[in-house]
């Protein structure tokens, strides 16, 4: 890898001292991409990964972002360093609410045990999803015991995102009942806990029982009948990584819990705790873990390949060249897509 | 480019020659991504596209279906051929629900002047939205006066795949209220035209009104104040297309229609209708139109480059080979991802 600037290798030594400042501008450095991102995360995840990754995940309204502050709450009271990662959705509409959610943060934000950090969906010019990734790849080498990831939204880049975690919780509320049906396949597949919050609500109750019957229905599908989001298929070479069938782990799987949460109350939370402290449990007892560690690996070197490739291919003089009159060409007529690519595509290929 | 096999020159023929079976046999190559589908795409789309083409899209439930149903009939009345594609959402569970909606269409299935096609979003290698772009391109060539596109959900995927339509209709709900100020930003942007479908419930009116105060919330924003997703922005070489702020047109913007309509009595359709007409007329006068086609070129010939790199750079063997090196490597902490992917990208890149 490239050697780090003497101001990098200067970062880099106040990141591994525990400077939550140098975390802070890792992260900048990471998100912004900015010259040396890539040695520079070489060089910090060359210490092995520790901490526990959670992820939680859901529509908007959920509660999410209350829920995350409980359980924040609860491991910093347990002496445990805790690092948040809150990817907000793209909509500037959405600005308010999440502000919302946010303040509630607040009483955490004082506390040097807990670091919170908003991923700004617009400035990543990697692709949201690998970047985020990379800034919770930071926060567990960091030294966190506790990296929480929370996505708002249920897109390919969210369970893409939640998809780097270990233990992914999937927060719905009462009123999600008529969406069970309809709800993206992915995002059931991806819950090892559900969670339904706000179940102080008339409906909790139904929805509960919609969720373990569609549970029920998933693992009579054999042989994707286990969650399944963290296995990768090199095979499938698609512009989104694909979510793969999973073989069922030998020390047999995981059985996927319920929950009734009030975030706000605090009621459930500590279930909800101790739920995923035993998920987490399994995952280590029965080599779960390890493979997903694993299959992250692969996913994680996919992901800079393939952003490596389109900034070589993109951001080369000649491409520029052969689009200028490539585009021509093909208003008249005179080219397809399909030439013109394979020009590019001669020009930056070995063979 | 690659020579076509004589089998595929055969197909080729009678494509041209308008046959409907060969149609279907081309969106099949193109979908499984058969051997020569490009050499396929690229002899078929020598011809100048010419289609009117028209994308609905909006959240699960909406009256899409029944919306595009009443629209091709109206236009098969007016003597034009229809081609439609309905992109199905990957869930499972609304295998169901979408069942319904298409069965609504069989009236029009028996129809020869009428082509209805559904995606199967699991069976593409190359990502669905490519695919989809790719299937309309074949429709607009293969002569039909109108393609209609119906997605399902609103995803980065479906806000691509209406991104290549010249016309995209937004169809939301009376109970989609609530959401408006939640809504996607990119959803938002996408709309040419909103449409409030069954608008015979109660909230309809309240919802159109709040519609019509985002977009005149959003349209104080310049400059990024008028549809955007047509633009394309090179610079941007993120995992998914980014949505770009673009350049008001100079003959002036296109002020964004807010309709109601109740698709399964009819009510408001040819507004609707006409509300489409009046775009495609803005269009082509304001030379909009010129350039979402020459955005839409260049997005394609990105596809396509990018789809072709990654299938070169994992399905070379050499990869195969670091890979499995690597991944033991990085478990080790002997490796990073970054360490093995340069190690991949220098086997496969010229420089």
């Amino acid at each position: 890898m490239t050697e780090l600037t003497p101001r990098l290798q200067g970062l880099l030594e106040r990141f591994r001292d525990g400077k939550t400042v140098a975390l802070a501008r890792a992260i900048s450095l990471v998100e912004d991409e900015r010259p040396g991102f890539q040695a520079f995360l070489h060089a910090a995840l060359a210490r092995s990964p520790r901490a526990a990754r959670l992820g939680l995940t859901g529509p908007p309204g959920a509660g999410k972002s209350s829920l995350v502050a409980a359980a924040a709450t609860a491991y910093r009271r347990a002496g445990e360093r805790v690092g948040v990662v809150a990817v907000d959705p793209t909509s500037p509409y959405s600005g308010g609410a999440l502000l919302g959610d946010r303040i509630r943060m607040n009483d955490l934000a004082t506390d040097p045990g807990i670091f919170i950090r908003s991923m700004a969906t617009r400035g990543s010019l990697g692709g949201l999803a690998t970047t985020t990734k990379e800034v919770l790849d930071l926060m567990d080498v960091f030294g966190f015991e506790r990296v929480i990831v929370e996505t708002v939204g249920v897109g390919q880049t969210e369970l893409e995102i939640t998809a780097a975690t270990d233990t992914v919780v999937v927060v719905l509320v009462p009123e999600s009942g008529d969406g069970i049906q309809a709800m993206k396949a992915g995002l059931m597949e991806s819950a090892d806990i559900f969670v339904v919050n706000k179940a102080d609500r008339p409906g909790a109750d139904r929805v509960v029982k919609e969720i373990r019957h569609a549970i029920h229905l998933r693992s009579g599908r054999a042989p994707d009948g286990v969650p399944a989001h963290h296995g990768v298929d090199l095979s499938r070479v698609g512009r989104t990584p694909r979510v793969a069938p999973a073989v069922p782990s030998e020390s047999g799987g995981w059985s996927i819990p319920v929950l009734k949460t009030v975030a706000q109350s605090g009621e459930g939370v500590s279930e909800l705790l101790e739920a995923v402290a035993r998920h987490r449990g399994w995952l280590s007892e029965s080599g779960e873990l390890r493979r997903r560690r694993r299959a992250r690996a692969l996913n994680r070197v996919r992901d800079v390949v393939d952003r490596a490739l389109r900034r070589v291919t993109w951001n080369h003089a000649e491409t520029t060249a052969i689009l200028e009159v490539g585009l021509d060409a093909i208003q008249e007529g005179a080219a397809t897509p399909y030439s013109v690519a394979r020009t590019i595509l001669a020009s930056v290929l070995k063979e």
